[in-house]
């Protein structure tokens, strides 16, 4: 009946508190840390666990996914056949709706110019400025962090539309699929990436996307806005296109190597916001309780929640 | 039947066309530039008039006032006594509601800090973040422009509550008067002024108000964010505070003196914001077409809307 912690180096004594509190009486051990019989674990809660330590254990019967995307899990080949279930975590959806809304506006408004004439002392108001209402915010993946933000883009006068790989009931305009989406990219003047990381969707932030966007938008050029996975973006291309024009601007929360090295030369991108994968952080206690009652409905006979697809990779 | 208009420098040419597309038929008059007969002009639309100019108009029947304060208006000893019309524009006020979202999700999600990390090439999660739900925003005036922002900032998910000079249906909790401040203040993070200029609120941006914010807040420290006037602030005392850190940061819109002098000491002052005044620009085409909508309804025999009361000044 006991769970087993894998967060090799995050904080793994502060997920054991938080899953104590949220499953007292249940035994919680940590790899690495703590001896165990492989025998006796039943559950998995993981960030990035080494490869085969999962498929080691003969009676595990579900896994739970601590951060928000499960690509580190699905690149194991030796990952057991048992339910992996992703986290939904209402906090981190909150966060990352603060930080797409900030990201657009922060673009839309110009604030990266404003900020460098505040630095030579100069009052200039550069308009025209468009209103929100001529802005086309595109969302590419609309899941759960999506239809979160994109009601807070709409009652600011945002125009929202999305794009997904398969057909689903939105409240926005949704394209779908590869034939879907030349249309969506060319009616895009700011675009949102909240894709999961696949073997499809790796390096798809490229310049033949970049190419597509809408060039006759009220913002000077497009805007690329991505708090998905590194590995979705072709980097060198990101840079070119800033430093071409190509990309109006751009904020990036994630990339391929993290931490950015120092000598990295996006960090001097024209027209990028950097930060530091932050976007949306996950609290502890509230993934632990989420974890917890899964599990808890599960032994009363109930059906595991958000589960991942194995063949679409999310 | 001559509508006069006197915008002085404003675009004089573009507002007569404005009022020619949206009144056809009209006598439209610029004062300064067009000779006229006082006597022939019942109506003038006005930014900011010279003084007496008004007083000289014997038939006049209404002001209407082309920008979102009427303290320029109200300052004048020789004003006549007709009704003064506020302009109400959608647009002014979807534009301010952009502009309050944005600088409130600057401060909370700390922009200048980690812009600042980016020109260093660093990498740094500065936690802890606190999530919008910690966070409480105060509006001091709760009119139209506050009424738009606020539930925006509530689907965020900040705590909202307001201040106003009289009691009102509001859809948040609203401290009403002098009595009513201290404990706005006490409960306020995120300081939203949106406050018309008037006598009493004259320099109401004070080291006395900003002792009394919050202090014990998720942001370090109180931040104010002020769109209204400049005459609201004492900026000897917002400059100190931000460098004592008795304001965590601030967004500043408006000055006492605009444009804002190359040399003046704001400029370089942590952890502020400066806008040129354009957090919300008028349409001149929308606000014509308001004006004469409502001179229309009024020679139709219906009143006028949003007049000022000239006893309290707004």
């Amino acid at each position: 009946m006991a769970l087993l912690l894998m967060t090799g180096n995050w904080k793994p004594e502060t997920w054991r508190e938080a899953f104590g509190e949220a499953a007292p009486g249940r035994t919680i051990l940590i790899h690495g840390t703590d001896g165990y019989d492989p025998a006796d674990i039943r559950y998995a809660a993981t960030w990035k666990p080494p490869q085969g330590v999962l498929a080691a254990l003969p009676k595990l019967e579900a896994i739970f996914n601590l951060g928000a995307g499960v690509d580190a899990l699905m690149g194991d080949p030796t990952l057991p056949d048992v339910p992996i279930v992703r986290v939904v975590d209402d906090n981190l959806t909150k966060r990352m709706g603060e930080w797409v809304v900030l990201q657009v506006l922060i673009h839309h408004r110009r604030v990266l110019t404003y900020l460098e004439q505040q630095r030579r002392h100069e009052w200039i108001d550069r308009r025209p400025q468009p209103i929100a209402e001529d802005v086309r915010v595109g969302f590419m993946g609309y899941g759960v962090l999506a239809r979160h933000a994109a009601p807070i883009l709409i009652a600011l006068g945002y125009q929202v539309h999305a794009w997904a790989r398969t057909p689903r009931d939105t409240d926005v305009t949704l394209h779908v699929g590869e034939d879907g989406l030349g249309e969506f990219l060319a009616g895009t003047d700011v675009l949102v990436c909240l894709l999961p990381l696949t073997p499809d969707t790796r390096r798809i932030l490229n310049a033949r996307l970049i190419g597509g966007l809408a060039t006759d938008g009220p913002l000077g050029g497009p805007v690329l806005v991505n708090a998905g996975r590194g590995g979705l973006q072709d980097e060198d291309d990101i840079l070119r296109a800033l430093q071409s024009g190509a990309l109006a601007g751009a904020s990036l929360d994630v990339f391929q190597t993290e931490p950015l090295p120092a000598d990295h030369p996006l960090w001097d991108a024209p027209n990028l916001v950097i930060t530091p994968h932050n976007s949306a952080i996950s609290d502890h206690r509230a993934i632990a309780r989420y974890v917890a009652g899964q599990i808890a409905a599960y032994e009363a006979g109930e059906p595991l929640q958000n589960v991942v697809a194995r063949d679409r990779g999310y």
